[in-house]
Order: C-alpha cells, then structure tokens, then sequence
C-alpha cells in the first residue's frame, strides 16, 4: 500500500481494502471534504469506509432529518472498542443528527442464549456509559429490542416473506430458526425509523465494526424489496477498523485481560497497559538504533483511536518512536497517565449519570 | 374397520385412524362420557380424535378458566367447512369456554402472498359469519395476527431460540424464513392466551380439521421448552373430519363450484347441490334393488355434518337410502330445502351483524 509509514493510521488499512473491493464499500477519502466539520476518525480513517454516506451528508446539509442508529450486544462490559462508537454517536449528534440507540437483547437471548434478566441488567449500563461518555439524552433514544410495539414487530414479520433461505445462508452461513429471526429483528432496528410511528422518514447512517456489514447488506436487500410497498429506503453505513486488543488481537469482551473496560479500576487499566504488546524490538540498543514500529503497537493504537486528539502530537508520538529517541517504557508511562485520567473523569460522570436515575427514564424495560 | 354399514358417519373414519396411530392423537370415544352435553358432532365422531381434551374438560368440571381459539385464513370466503369451526366454537362457548378468534394474515401476507388489504377486508366477514352463526361476541376475542401488541410478538421471538430446523423441517417440510416465521406466530396465538397480559392461565383448547396437526405437535414441543421459563403448558386440540366437497373431494376455497359458501345465493346453492356427487346407482332400477351408499354421498354427509340434528331422523335418511325406498332425486330436493332455509335464515342474521357495526368495535384492524 505504500502508506505503512504515517502516523494517521492509515497502516493497518490493507486488511479493509479487501472489504472495499469485495463488497462495493467505498473509501471514507470520497467524502471527507462533504463533513461539516473534522473528526479524527474521519481525519485519521479510522472510519475508513462508507455505503451512501454522501447521501446522509447531503440531507444534514439541506436541512433534512438525519439520524445515527447503533445496537449493543449487552454482552459481558462496554470497553475501549464500544467507546469508538460512542464516540462516532457523540460526533454525528453534534452535526444535528438524531441519536438511536438498540439494545439487541433479543439477539443475546436467541443466538448468545443468554438470561434475558442479565442482558436486561447489562443493557442499562452500556447507556449510562453512553451518556457518561457524552452523548445528549435529549436528543436521544434508547430502546429494548423486546421492549418494542406492533409496527417494529411487523417489518420483522413482513421481512420474512421477501428474503430466501439461499440469500440469508449467503449472508449468514449455517442458519437456525433464532439466527433467522434475530437477523430480521436486526433490520428493523435499522429500518423502523423510517416509518411515521417512530417519527416520519428520516436518513439513517449505521456507523459498524468492518465485520458487521453482512448485516447492512441483508437490510439493504430488505429496503429495496420494501421500498413500494412501505416506503423504506436504504440505510447508509461507516465502517470503522476494528480496535485490536493490547495483545494484538482483535479487543473482546470475552479476554478481558486484553481489553480497556470503561469501568476498570485505573491501577488495573495500568498493569494491563504496562503487559500490552508494542512495536519495540528485543533490545532498547536494537530499539535506538532501528527504531520502533507503532503500526505493530497496540499502545501506539490506543494514541490514535483515543488517547491524542492532536494530529501533531500525534505525529510527534510516532516520529520519537520511528527514530528511536523515546522508547516503550517511556511511552507506555505517558499513555498510561492519559488513560488513568480519562478513565477517572468517565468514571466519575459515569457515577453522575447512575444517581442522577437519567437511564430509567428514558429506557423503558420490557415487561418480562 | 367393520363399521362402514352405519349412519353416524363412522364410515369415513378408516381416512383418520391412521392419524389416530401415528400421532397419538386418542379416539373421542375416550372422553364422550365427560362432556357436560352431547353435541351431534361428538356423536357421530365428525369430531374423531383429542390429545389431552380430558384435561381440558376437568379444568372446565372444577370452575377453571378455559379458553377454545382457532384461527381462520382470510382467503377465500366462508363455506360450510367454516361452519363446522363456528359450530365448534358455539358449543363450547355455550359450556362456559372463552371464546378467542384469529385471522391468520400475517401468515396469508407471508406464505400465500396475499395483499394485506385484501386479507384485512376478508378477515372481517369472516367474524361476522361467526357471530351470525350464534357465537356470542361478549364471551369472545378477535384479532388480527398484525394488530398484536409486544408480549404477543415476544413470544414469536423468544420460540425462534428453542427450535431447530430439522424439528422444522420433520414438521413442515421444506422451509423459507417466511414458514418458519408464520409457523412459530401460530405456535403464539395458541400460547398467549396463557400470559398475565392476556388474562393470565387458561386452559385451551384448539379445534382442527385433522390436517392441522402438525402446528399442534410444534406449540406442544414449544409449551414444554417453554414451560419452566414462561410458565406455557400444552394446549388440548380436538380434531374433526373435513368436510368433503359437492365432488367428494376436499372442500376447498380454492374450488367454488363444489363448495356452499355462507353468502351464496340460495339458488345458486341448489344449483350446486343438484350437481351433486351422491352414493346413486347406475339406474333407478339398481338402486331400488341394491340401495343406495350414503356413505360416498356428498348430500348425505351435509345431512350428517349440517342438516339433520335429530339421530332418529339420520337414520331414517339412511335407512331410505340404503333399502332404496328414496332415490336421490327425492332426497337431494329434501337437502336443497333445508339447505335453503338455513341459508336464508344465516344470511338474514349476518346482515343484521353487518349493520350493526359490531365487527368494527370488536376486532381493531392494523394500523398498516
């Protein structure tokens, strides 16, 4: 790709642009010059790709109703990861859009199997992070995928008449009567917006994880074979790269180990971070001489995605790095200290938020 | 089976007993001396077969609530195969049973691709030919499969997890997530009745024409995976012949010409039956000497499953067959004009149904 040596990220992009290619995901590049305002995402491609965004972009610009909708999986605790998308949900509320977020219970009690009270349970804290981390409740909604009324159970019934098994087992792989049905639940979280329920049509963009898109193009399908008959229309989506965990691998709830949890006492966000894997080489006379390799670091990756918001700072980061003048330890000292203090300031507007009863209000549980 | 040379209509039972072996579906005779009152349709075991009516029967002897649903598919127009249901319905209402009525369009929309419109208008005549045929809406429930509420839809979803596409598959034959999505919404408009939602635990029966089977023996295998989680307990089912058609093949809405509906025209009607299939020899003369076979006879089944409430007179209707004192030009004209007449009388109640706008307070259409 010949872009490995720059600090904007853009060195783990090769893994994506099969996706681009594969599936007609275009290059986030297309539009940035159309985002009313910069965001480091954008600017550093963490969000590297998109389906249709110009036209979302272009509804914000001419006054149209936009909104962002994004689920949860309320499996195990929200980390560095989920934060990405809280922070591309902050974002694009700011621009104007309206913000809607699914708690996919039903998708946790179908395909995870797991006790719906314990996902009911999770599904409160991932929005009172959500809010913690920035988002304005006001001008927000926070849903139960089995807390829903009639029209959003329709479109689940309805989809199912226009879709084969054939195209769900393209999309999907070995099906299940659970994987059938959550997967259809899924497309009316993203398309029950559009119907005057729930408010009238409004553009929707579904900023995802690279791996999620199956799901956008399942809905995608959907909306076409719904357009006459209901009015739907496509969602457009971003695709933001995956945050690998801080032993190179993809962050997980299930290694917690390897992951940041918002809620992580700071003292262990530390031991963790000092045990992460970096881009440094077997000797610290190795590392001045040849100089680290932050496109490896999983240290160097928390700086992009959360830690510096400065491009030339950032660009500072890389370059002591690349030359050998600062080496891990050092670094990993200075992240370590960012992290704490985010951590600590979350956390804390975090507690705010659970005392202040906020969530209660504005998620209405399911009645069983 | 030694018992074709009868007149309660044990002759065609050879069709059934099949059903009776292979399912475990047990013979009515088993609980004929628990039912509060006798019914003609029990008698003469046009209702043949039951699983488990005898629990339903104690709950009804100890002052328990129960409860009979049945769902009609809005395609087509009732015929006297309908009114069999409605019969059912009616006398079991009238033993203290609550009584609860689906229009199955939802599963018209998914699997015969009908327009909802469409269905929605027919799903009406439908409940008002039910109300003329004598059952009491006070004591009664209607509703759209489209037009339920959340607990309703849950249940569709939370079955998806405890069912697996071979159980599907061994029950219906080859799947489309449409099947499977119709399949498990019929499994929930047998079950919910049994929620605190509607009314907390009722026990249910389900009157079906024998091949309906299969949608019990799947909301029976869903009760008892749901049993411990939702408190769902197997529903009771009873199982009644099919009427057959005016050419002694199914009656089927699909066939006008060899079915009475409820709205014909009562001279269009004796047109029908003059058309008759009968059990007649080659020439009168035959017939006379050998009698008639009133057990292929299409006229004598209506006697048995419509016409004749009296069993003595049954008899006599059959003895003059089958000594060949009656012909079946004679008995034919006796059929048309009772046929007539409870063609007339029906028609004149449904349209005072009609007029009075009860259908409309008592089934809330889809709001889309």
């Amino acid at each position: 790709m010949g872009v490995k040596l720059d600090p904007w990220g853009h060195y783990a992009i090769e893994d994506y642009v099969k996706l681009l290619a594969e599936f007609g995901i275009h290059p986030i590049d297309e539009v940035l010059g159309s985002l009313p305002r910069k965001h480091m995402y954008f600017e550093r491609r963490v969000i590297f790709g998109h389906r249709d965004f110009n036209l979302w972009l272009d509804a914000l610009k001419h006054g149209e109703k936009v909104a962002v909708l994004t689920g949860f999986m309320p499996s195990g605790r929200p980390h560095l990861g989920t934060a990405m998308v809280y922070e591309e949900l902050r974002f694009l509320q700011s621009l104007g859009a309206h913000v809607k977020i699914v708690i996919a219970d039903a998708e946790a009690y179908i395909v995870r199997r797991e006790e719906r009270s314990d996902v009911v349970k999770r599904g409160v804290d991932f929005i009172a992070h959500a809010i913690a981390w920035g988002i304005d409740p006001e001008k927000a909604e926070f849903y139960y995928q089995t807390a829903m009324d009639n029209e959003y159970y329709r479109l689940i019934q309805m989809f199912s008449r226009k879709i084969s098994m054939a195209e769900m087992e393209a999309i999907y792989g070995e099906l299940t009567p659970g994987k059938i049905v959550a997967s259809l639940t899924q497309a009316a979280d993203i398309l029950h917006l559009q119907l005057d329920k729930y408010g009238g049509y409004r553009h929707v963009v579904v900023p995802v994880g690279a791996d999620q898109d199956p799901h956008l193009r399942l809905t995608r399908d959907l909306a076409d074979r719904f357009e006459q008959e209901l009015g739907l229309k496509r969602p457009s989506s971003i695709y933001h790269k995956l945050l690998r965990g801080l032993d190179g691998n993809k962050m997980s709830k299930s290694r917690p180990e390897f992951a940041i949890h918002l809620d992580d006492d700071p003292d262990l966000a530390e031991k963790k971070l000092l045990n992460a894997l970096t881009g440094g080489r077997a000797t610290a006379d190795e590392q001045r001489r040849l100089g680290g390799e932050p496109w490896k670091c999983s240290i160097y990756e928390l700086y992009v995605y959360h830690l510096v918001g400065d491009d030339s700072e950032l660009r500072e980061v890389y370059d002591e790095c690349v030359t050998g003048r600062v080496l891990c330890g050092q670094c990993k000292r200075r992240a370590v200290e960012r992290l704490k203090r985010r951590l600590i300031e979350h956390q804390e507007r975090y507690r705010e938020v659970l005392s202040s009863g906020i969530v209660d209000k504005v998620l209405r549980k399911p009645s069983f």
